[in-house]
């Protein structure tokens, strides 16, 4: 068993110490699990998985909360194995997703700021074990998370029992980072007084009462790394469309070179968005942000970042590395929320976030679908995207144009699944271009979109459908019969793309 | 010409006192006009009107910014007058939604409380004439709003130049009732300390310069009075379910019996359902609001009712006599806010407000659309919901759940226009009965709003829908070619009922 007893500086816990087999036994069918992980971050490495092993064997359905996604094989294995009765608020797991698909995990999507405010609401999802994992234990019982804070302060809570999973592949030095407040249920909802992304309100730990621990189990598994490809032609273009127009932004003198503090998505074109800031004019700049992945670390090395607040840090292996053998670097320019205060309503439009999180397809009057294949099919959840684009000062949604050589166009004439209305959503920007929608009724937005955004190969049939809408009137034109013919005519043809219809006829 | 005098204590101001039609002059053709006035409440009653009057013979079109909607043939006028280029954030007039579905007039339509910020973000709408009507003047020359707040703040601290129109119909007492702070840009963005609904945190007037005043013009027209229906069958049904619901909740600990502060909509519906509250066993209940309606004031009556704050008061004639013939019994129980506080996603969300608010459609996984008929003519704006559902304690949408003799069901399979998804509803009602979603994935809510909202004449016809989407899979199960057919069918055959056509065809 792998054992690092200083770790723990309270001593009553000593005898808490069992293996994750052991530890896995404490949970039983139809429990409640409040896990800690946000973004493959922070995850149970060995309890929650070793439950996944048992339920392949036994008959055991739990209902799992977590912060956002968990790490490699956990939630594949926990749906594979038929472990899950319902899931929430995030998940990005392939095999997961297929479960969701066919209906047998039921799956709850929830901004990501708003899952530990349900939990004081509702008690259906009381949790009956939280699942923690932590970097050391202070002298009096709390716990010191390690790579994501998420949702593990209410889930300790709300908890009747608690597993702390101590990682010792994390250095110790990663105490400190993280700012921990537990905040109370209105009525008596106190001002959550975050004034700067360094802002600090809470503790270094989490507070938990020290009779709930049931077991404390010693693990030494790395986070799952983050695999990012690298930025591309059409990424790259993304980045630099979004650089031009913050540089207009500053010499028109709405926002200084410092801009205001920046959120990104997660994923390549997010990340990719965020490293060309590298090589820009901005200087001094600061992240209010829920994931930290490559990008932010190439901003503190380029001297461009001065300081980076979210609610984990997801990197892939050599970031990682880069930065856990240097951390003091780093220490004193990050800072770890619960993600119910990274994500706060609150705090984003009272620091002003300008907000950068990508799409799976948008509308020509700006609307946004997220998280569904065909208006039906899950795909990854919502995330914290809404959080951000409701609140913040800018909302900026990317995607490419066009994808599947050219089949599928990411403009439609509607989206097949709204998670953002167009009041959400300030700017759309595509490798072709950006549309900068503030201020601009829907057919004007539908007009700049299809102009500055769509792919040239889709740019008529677009403009086509729009006329034809627009001739009929109304405030957002639309064609109930034609608006999914796109979606349809991909699932019939393999196409969206009207012409090559016709060629192939030919 | 009504005069006075006396409710100007700022002396410089007596040398800029002008007719109407005199201060209508001064607005040139383009420009943008900041004009007070929130649901028809306490808005410009002579010089707007003058304006739309001259555009009948001149070419004159304005960009006009309220606060929502505003006085009965104002917006007609000005949209028959040809007067309006573009018109924002609200509007609820028919012959103004004629224009805006015909394209004659833009129309951008925002979240309520988005609009002050909008004008910080961006200089395209920069202010060139404020239109605020005034109870009196402070002896510095700063402005007493009237029956609401609205926009006026951020209109008059962002015009070139200001018109007031003193209105001597209401008693000068009013004066008090107002707590105005004007938010600084981001970075600077102060913390809003609003901690209960009666929280003071600013000046019971508004701060200008009074240099930019360019007009002074005196009227005696009251506000156009509200007109809504008494409470029926259906809306006493929705009423007593909500209620129900409540009561629940408080029975289950999770709620006091003086709830949490709550929010209504406007209309027949929202002010039925508060009416309820009457004769319900709750007790010190508070609003935190963005409209006032008579319901408000019968809830004084009875008692029940602690405190309200918003952003206006929109009541019917004889409630509004009833007020202001004994203004003193209601008045420190009242407090007017700028609509970007009284509806400030940080305020909300601290205080737990329970919002309740209409929709036109809502859909089998409780998406609801407030604002479009067929997905493509506006009907209302979507005004403050979109606040209140998002950050609220409680999001509550209510509609009957048919209409037009049974020809139209309000519950659909997709709704034709997304305002509100189904992260920001946690519960639906209809006469039929009430669907707590809290917690429920999309497939469970759906069986749910079918079971307990839905129309009997629609509930096969539904569920036919929702288990054919279903066998195909996915976590939000649709049929895109079918999606919209109950919209078509509406259309081209004059009912959504699949056997009335079957009927017909015996």
């Amino acid at each position: 068993m792998i054992n690092n007893k200083q770790r723990i500086k309270y001593f009553p816990y000593l005898d808490k110490i069992q293996t994750p087999e052991q530890a896995a036994l404490l949970i039983k069918n139809k429990d409640v699990l409040g896990v800690s992980g946000f973004t493959k971050a922070g995850d149970s490495k060995t309890v929650l998985p070793q439950f996944a092993k048992r339920a392949l064997h036994e008959d055991l359905k739990v209902t799992v909360l977590s912060g956002a996604s968990l790490g490699y094989d956990t939630d594949a294995d926990l749906a594979k194995n038929g472990a899950l009765y319902k899931r929430m608020p995030f998940q990005a797991d392939p095999t997961l997703r297929k479960s969701i698909n066919s209906h047998e995990v039921l799956y709850v999507d929830q901004h990501l700021g708003q899952t530990a405010d349900m939990l004081q609401k509702i008690d259906k999802f009381k949790i009956n074990i939280a699942i923690i994992e932590a970097v050391s234990i202070t002298d009096e019982g709390f716990i010191v998370p390690t790579t994501s804070v998420g949702n593990s302060p209410i889930f300790a809570d709300n908890a009747d029992q608690i597993i702390i999973e101590i990682n010792t592949t994390f250095p110790e030095s990663l105490a400190g980072i993280h700012d921990v407040k537990l905040l109370k249920k209105q009525p008596n909802r106190e001002i959550i007084p975050v004034l700067e992304s360094d802002s600090r309100i809470g503790d270094p730990y989490i507070r938990i009462d020290p009779n709930k621990v049931v077991a404390i189990v010693f693990t030494k598994v790395p986070d799952s790394p983050a695999v990012i490809a690298d930025p591309d032609e059409k990424t790259t273009a993304i980045s630099n469309h979004i650089l031009k127009f913050l540089e207009k932004e500053v010499e028109a003198g709405r926002l200084t070179e410092s801009l205001l503090p920046l959120q990104a998505g997660i994923g390549k074109t997010a990340n990719a968005i965020l490293s060309g800031f590298t090589n820009s004019k901005f200087k001094n700049l600061t992240m209010y942000s829920e994931v930290l992945q490559d990008s932010t670390f190439e901003l503190f090395d380029s001297g461009k970042l001065l300081f980076a607040s979210a609610s984990s840090i997801t990197v892939t292996e050599s970031c990682s590395n880069k930065i856990f053998s240097n951390f003091e670097k780093y220490k004193e320019k990050l800072l770890l929320r619960p993600q119910n205060i990274s994500n706060a309503a609150e705090v984003i439009s009272r620091l002003g976030v300008i907000g950068i999180n990508t799409a799976i397809e948008v509308d020509i009057y700006g609307n946004v679908n997220s998280t569904h294949i065909a208006g039906t099919k899950m795909m990854n959840g919502i995330g914290g995207s809404g959080d951000f684009a409701r609140n913040g000062y800018l909302s900026i949604f990317a995607c490419p144009s066009i994808s599947k050589e050219g089949r599928i166009s990411h403009v439609v004439p509607m989206v097949a699944h709204t998670d953002h209305t167009e009041h959400d959503v300030d700017i759309l920007v595509t490798e072709q271009g950006l549309a900068d929608l503030r201020g601009l009724a829907p057919v004007e937005r539908a007009r700049l979109i299809i102009e500055n955004c769509v792919h040239p190969d889709y740019k008529d049939q677009l403009l086509t459908y729009f006329e034809e809408a627009y001739a009929l009137g109304g405030q957002t034109p639309h064609i109930l019969e034609k608006a999914f013919s796109w979606h349809t005519m991909l699932k019939d043809k393999g196409t969206m793309k009207v012409e090559e219809l016709v060629d192939n006829l030919h």
